[in-house]
Parts: C-alpha cells; sequence; structure tokens
C-alpha cells in the first residue's frame, strides 16, 4: 500500500514544475487507492484557435499517464470562457471570439486531444454547460467572493494597468470562471502548465471558501520553441500538431543543439535515465547531436503520426537536406493564370501569411523557382502547360505549380 | 422662445452643485421646447434600508419642480442594484441584502417619494426589470465597455485598495449597472446628489460609446445632519422622513446657528432673495436665530406633513422646551413587569438601539422617571398600577409608563 503510493505519487510529479500542496496530494492518492476511487483529474483548453502545437500537448501526456494508474481525466473545453480568452500572461485584450467559432476550434482540439487521452476516462464538459444560462444574480455572488486586490496580485493584470494598458472588467472573470469550472467538476487535480498557476490557485481559493476539499495544483513547465522563446504560433517558432510529418521533421531540425534535452525531455517524454545517458553523450562530445535530434524528431513525430510515417519523414530529411537533392514529393499547386506576379501568387494562394511576409522572403533571397531565386519583388513568373515548375519557400517548403487546365 | 429657454434653464440649474456640460443641457431645453417633447429626467433610488432622511428628498423637489416644466420624471427603483449597494463612496462593503427586504423597503420609499413627485407624470422602473433575466453572456458584453482603470479613477475604489480594504468583484459593477439603467430608460438627464458624480458619468460614458446622446449630469449639495456633517442615520444626525412632527421639530431646533441658511435653502427651498433677507437679519442681529428656526421647522414639517400639524408641533415645542413643561401628550408604553431594571426597560421595549447607548443616557444623567433622574445603571423600576410614571430620554423624548393589567 506504501509502496503504491509512492509509485502514483512518483507519476504525478514526475517532470513538474511545481506541485502545490505536495502533502495534500499524498493524502488524496491514499484516499483513492484505500476506497478504490480514482482522483478526477482536470484540465482545461481554451479553443480560441485552431493552430495547436505541440507544446499544448504536455499536460495531456502527464494526464494520460495518470489514466493509465486508473484516475479520471476531466477535460474542460472552455467554449464560454474562450470568448474573452485568458487575459492573464497577455499584455493586451484579446479580441472577441464568436460562440460559433469558439465551437469550431474546440472540434478541431478534441480530435487532436483523443489521440493522446484516453477516451473511455475522460468526462468531456463544455463549460457553456453552466456558464450560457448563468444569471447574472448568481453570478454577482460568485464574483463577491474574489476581491479586486487578489486578482490585480496576477502579475499580468498589476502589469497592464502599471504600463496604462486597458484592461476590461470582464478579463478579470476569467480566473474567476476557471475556479467555478473547478467546483462544477468536483476536480481533485488540475494539471496546467505553469503560466496557469495564478488561474488553479483561485480554484483552490474558491472551493476552500465553500468548504469544500480544495484541489491540488499541478504545474507542468512550458514547452519551448525552436528558437528557445517560449512556444508560439505567433512568434513562428512552433511545431503544429496539424502539419505533416515532414514540416514537423524540418521544425525539430532546426532547434540549436543546446535546445535537445529540453525537448527530449519534454517533447518527446524520454524518461530520466535515458536523458541522463544522452547528456553525457553530448558532453563528451561521444555522439553527433545532429544523429540526437533526428532520434528526436523520429521519437516526436511518432507520437503524432504512426512509426513508419516518422521514419520516413526522417528518412526524406537526410535525403533532402544532408544530400542536398529535390525532394521526391512536393505538393501541388493548381495555377489558373498564366503569368502572376510573384507577390500575387505566394499571397493569393495562401503560401505566406501576409503581402508583407512575402516581401521578406523575398527580399531575404528566401524564394526561388528551380534553381533560381526571385530577388525582384515585382517579378512575374509564367506558368507554361508543359514544365512544372518547383516553387521553393525558405529552406523547406518546395511546391509544384501546375499549370490548370483550360 | 428664446426666454423660455432661459426659464427652464434657471429652473434646471438653481441651487446645484454642477451640471456637465451646460451647452448641451441648453440644446436638449430648445429641442424639447420645438418638438413639444418632454426630457426624460432620471433618478434612482437604492431602497437598501427603509431609514430614509429629508436629505434623500433634496433631488425629487428639484425633480417637481422640472415635472411642473413638463418635463417626465424617471424613477429607477434600485431593487436589484440594492442588493450590492452603492459601493461608491463607502469605505467597506456591505452587507448582501435579501430580494424580498429591498423590496419591502421600496414600497417604503415610493409611498413618501410620491408625496413630493407628480405621480402622473413619473415613469417607475424596478431596475430588476432588466437584470433580474439577464444572463452573463449580455453581462460580459457590458462589463467589456468598462476598463478597470476607468472604475480606478473613483476615488473611494481607489482609496480602499490602497488602504488595503477589501473591495469584491462585484462592488465594480455598481456604476456599470447605473450606467446601463440609463440606456434601459433612455434618459436625458441624470439628477443626483454631489456624490453620485462618477456613476452618472459612468452613463454618458456608455451611452457615447453606445453611439446615443449623451445624458446630463445634473449634481446636487448633499444635506448636512443637525451637527454639520453629512445628513447620515449611522451619525444620529438626521431627520428622518418618517417620523412625527413633534420629532422633526425637535431635530431641526437642535441645529447649529450657522447652518440655518444652509437648511433654508435645501431643505426648506426658500427663493434665493428670502434667503438673502434673512442672511442680512441674522448678520445685523436684527431677528433671534431662535425665531428663524422656529419658521424653518415650520416650513421643513409643512413639507411632509400639513401646514396645521406642523403649527401644532411647533407651538408644542414652544410650550415644553421654552416654558418648561411637561408634553401635554408623550407615547404611551404598557409594561407587563412589576419592577424591571431600568438598562432592560430602556432595551426591551426598544426605547435605545443598545445597552451601551442606555448605559451612556444613563451615565449622563439623561434619564429621568417623573421630576428624578436615574443615575444608577442597576436601579430598578417599580410600575405601580395606579400611578403612571413619566419615562423622559434625553432632552425631548417623553414616554407614559402604564402597568398591563394581569
Amino acid at each position: 500500500m506504501h509502496k503504491e503510493i509512492e509509485r502514483q505519487l512518483a507519476v504525478f510529479t514526475e517532470k513538474t514544475v511545481e506541485v502545490i500542496p505536495m502533502p495534500e496530494l499524498r493524502v488524496k492518492i491514499q484516499h483513492s487507492i484505500q476506497h478504490n476511487t480514482p482522483l478526477r483529474i482536470k484540465i482545461g483548453i481554451d479553443p480560441t484557435s485552431a493552430k495547436i502545437h505541440i507544446g499544448h500537448m504536455v499536460p495531456f501526456r502527464k494526464i494520460r499517464r495518470l489514466q493509465d494508474l486508473g484516475h479520471t481525466a476531466v477535460l474542460i473545453i472552455g467554449d464560454f470562457t474562450a470568448q474573452i480568452g485568458d487575459p492573464t500572461g497577455k499584455n493586451k485584450e484579446r479580441p472577441h471570439l464568436s460562440f460559433k467559432q469558439v465551437r469550431k476550434n474546440a472540434h478541431t482540439y478534441a480530435e487532436q486531444i483523443f489521440s493522446i487521452l484516453n477516451k473511455k476516462h475522460t468526462e468531456v464538459h463544455f463549460n457553456s454547460e453552466w456558464f450560457k444560462d448563468m444569471y447574472l444574480d448568481d453570478f454577482m455572488k460568485l464574483a463577491a467572493r474574489f476581491s479586486l486586490a487578489g486578482l490585480m496580485a496576477h502579475d499580468s493584470f498589476r502589469g497592464r494597468m502599471e504600463k496604462g494598458a486597458r484592461l476590461g472588467i470582464h478579463e478579470l472573470f476569467y480566473p474567476m470562471f476557471q475556479a467555478f469550472d473547478s467546483i462544477k467538476t468536483n476536480t481533485d487535480v488540475e494539471v496546467g502548465g505553469s503560466d496557469q498557476k495564478f488561474n488553479i490557485l483561485c480554484g483552490r481559493d474558491l472551493m476552500t471558501q465553500l468548504g469544500l476539499e480544495p484541489q491540488i495544483v499541478l504545474l507542468l513547465p512550458l514547452l519551448l520553441g525552436t528558437d528557445g522563446q517560449k512556444m508560439s504560433k505567433s512568434l513562428g517558432n512552433d511545431i503544429p500538431v496539424f502539419s505533416t510529418a515532414e514540416d514537423k521533421v524540418g521544425r525539430i531540425m532546426s532547434i540549436s543543439d543546446d535546445l535537445i534535452i529540453h525537448f527530449l525531455s519534454y517533447a518527446a517524454d524520454l524518461p530520466e535515465k535515458e536523458i541522463m545517458n544522452i547528456k553525457k553523450d553530448l558532453t563528451e562530445q561521444r555522439k553527433n547531436p545532429r544523429a540526437i535530434k533526428l532520434m528526436l524528431a523520429r521519437k516526436i513525430v511518432s507520437l503524432y503520426h504512426d512509426t513508419e510515417t516518422a521514419e520516413q519523414a526522417c528518412r526524406e530529411f537526410v535525403r533532402v537536406f544532408s544530400q542536398k537533392q529535390a525532394p521526391s514529393a512536393s505538393q501541388e499547386i493548381f495555377i489558373k493564370e498564366q503569368s502572376i506576379p510573384v507577390l500575387y501568387l505566394l499571397r493569393n494562394y495562401k503560401l505566406v501569411e501576409s503581402t508583407s511576409e512575402a516581401r521578406r522572403l523575398i527580399e531575404q533571397g528566401g524564394v526561388s523557382i528551380g534553381k533560381q531565386k526571385i530577388l525582384d519583388i515585382k517579378a512575374i513568373i509564367n506558368i507554361s502547360q508543359n514544365s512544372d515548375k518547383i516553387l521553393k519557400i525558405g529552406k523547406r517548403r518546395f511546391f509544384k505549380l501546375i499549370a490548370l487546365k483550360k
């Protein structure tokens, strides 16, 4: 019995940033084993965007391991809260999302999440369940439980006030909503990235105020991006969950050597012992970092695709980039124009996010057709019917331009 | 036409503390005259307590004069907001009131208000009309219109934060609710005491944000209490609306001479010209301040009772206090005990608010039976069946103690 508690505690706490408070977690695990009652492990996601990256998956892989111990995952899809967006950690107000957009994003999220979580042991709640029909009257009673000073204790709220940035009153509601989610779902442990500490503590505090057994706060590290900053789509340093295996391999191979251990640990979930060995190999220069990165890419990609696909993408990477060959397969793009200015080509066929990105890429020599770099932003590309051209954008993206037959 | 605008403008602005902004008020009055459309003059009351005093009536007497010009009063009974209570101007959180208690207070208020307002030209709204069924969803959209910095611009919110006093999040909602009341009732001018400046400006701001013609802010002075501080039930310096004419006369007669002009102006509504004359008489010592106070008492009391009752109460005051006679009528109290400790008598028959007040009164020689002062706080009063005793508390309260027949 004691041994089982310690075994579970080790799984709960492995690779966490913080557990608040550890003794209460031990008591909860003990109670769970004694009464054969699974703990309820909550995690919330805000479907504010369909562009999720592998950093978002770190907490889910932790919860999967807790499910394997017999515990229940409680997944809160914050379709109601996403309309505000989590303002903690943000330095400006977010745009208000429509409920419809949020629901659409939610489905994309859920699809990916269940490639990791065990669906049978997951309880799914949309928090519109309790917030959509909540009257102002009841919300006032909830709001009365929170003090302004308490909420302003959070760095990002206080920081925005101090800098004179606008903080809408509705943004103060976000931590309250997240706390209320825990009440409604009778949470034992709430899991989140380390940036969720404040919000999860709010839930703990609210439960205590209401005389409930307060939830445990279990914080995981935030995955770094390929450039060593916090992983973020808007910084362009992310590894998207919904991209091809080839794209993932390319992005993983671009990380600097000093990020290898971080990625092995948090993105590839390698056991501590193996990581120690690799660390030693790297320090003593017994192994080529590039070989370890390839192994890392294979490990990570097989978490999101099957092993065979991962292998194939890694082999392709080696063939193209190490051996400087054209890729064996490129995405085909059908062009309806016979000739098209390069800026329009990039933008109208959605190969870049904006005209300014296209302009920058061209100016930096990052765009070529066949072996010819396009350096003039006013260049016009002729799409002849017989010779299919290969368009290369940046270092790793290849497109086959095919004239659309009339 | 021009003359009529100026005439109305004079009535609107007479004895106000501030009008924001004056030019817009002139335009509204002009439009109202041209199109024969009454302006909608809003005033809100929070039935947080049934204990109202004549200071609360100052804005209503202003609105009555505006009704006499043909405008419409829009009375908002804040039965929903009263559950929070206006926190602006307060240095601590208020107790949460029940909706039932609030409704009961509202009826008491309304009864008094219609002794002043013209009921035919008054639109009455309980703000639970629009808040009771408001969903959190819609409230969030309203809250997004307000920034924390904007609300914290109010002295009392900021002051409480700075002093470390608790400020519940729900308290921030109060100015938003009051602003929303103006939207729902399409207000032209909102009238309030000078302590309402912030809340009424919030309404003006919200209307501007929503593209509506913003309301005019019309602020009236706060009536001072009998001791020269702000009039307040809790300071014991108030003149309650629901007390006898005798009680009112007694309290008015107790004000110090330097408050006479303030009361003539704001509590008795004397025209500016008459006030100037009295001021002169007082400065040149041509009239006895006591005589002026009696006239003041008669004027004020006849606003809340009829003239005859006011006259009678003033005569009685003169008879009892000037001529040191026992009152011709005292309230009768039926005592069931044959003998009773003086402290119990005062407290159990609700002649004082608390035991400590009773103790203080006795120690200061403020309690007597017949002509005998009770100075021992442990004294026991015998209630004999035949000789009805007169209990005197303070300077002006007389009670006839009558033994309850068994």
